[in-house]
């Protein structure tokens, strides 16, 4: 069946969550938010393009700092409400730069930092 | 620093989006929603717990079903906006009864399932 980005189910605010994830390693890098037209640029493009919520733009991830996510396939979850970009991502995917954004664990009830920035 | 489900960023709904993730193979299972009690539960119980949109109740996954996710780890990202959870899945993770809830690729314009129902 061909791909409509509209037949995908966008919040109330015209958005869907879409999880990156390395396409080699398997580890998860970030969750951001894309609308309809993000989800038409990554795919014609191969660029990962998210809608920022707090600039209120596109969002062409490394556009500004270098660390690109080149789009290796995108998914879609059973419920067509969560996308899953399977990514070469360069360089760190955090703003923290370090590798994914998802470097505190809870351990013992702790917070604790199990990654360190990449540069 | 110790933990307070409290200080996690929610969404105007009281809602995090919580991303599971398999802690042995690395495969996205599926993405659901928590609010602070169900991040509380889940690391209380060892058993992952969501806040079910659709029937506004705890949804402690696999217990109807039978599919149960034991969590491994909780990880929070750098905004404190969404979760990775690593779980131990029994089953499929699914409703549909695939591992994941992410069977449908995008490959050459067209939507492809790529995981059959495991039962």
């Amino acid at each position: 069946m061909a791909f409509d980005p509209g037949s995908l189910r966008f919040d109330a605010n015209g958005l869907i969550p879409a999880i990156a994830q390395d396409h080699a390693s398997g580890e998860v890098l970030m969750m951001a938010w894309m609308n309809a037209e993000a989800v038409a640029r990554t795919l014609q493009t191969g660029r990962v393009t998210y809608w920022s919520r707090s600039r209120q733009a596109f969002w062409i991830k490394g556009e500004s700092s270098g660390h690109v996510q080149r789009l290796i396939e995108m998914r879609i979850d059973c419920d067509r409400d969560c996308l899953l970009v399977l990514v070469d991502q360069q360089g760190p995917a955090c703003h923290t730069n370090r590798r994914s954004c998802f470097y505190t664990a809870l351990r013992g009830g702790e917070e604790v930092e199990i990654m360190a920035p990449m540069v």
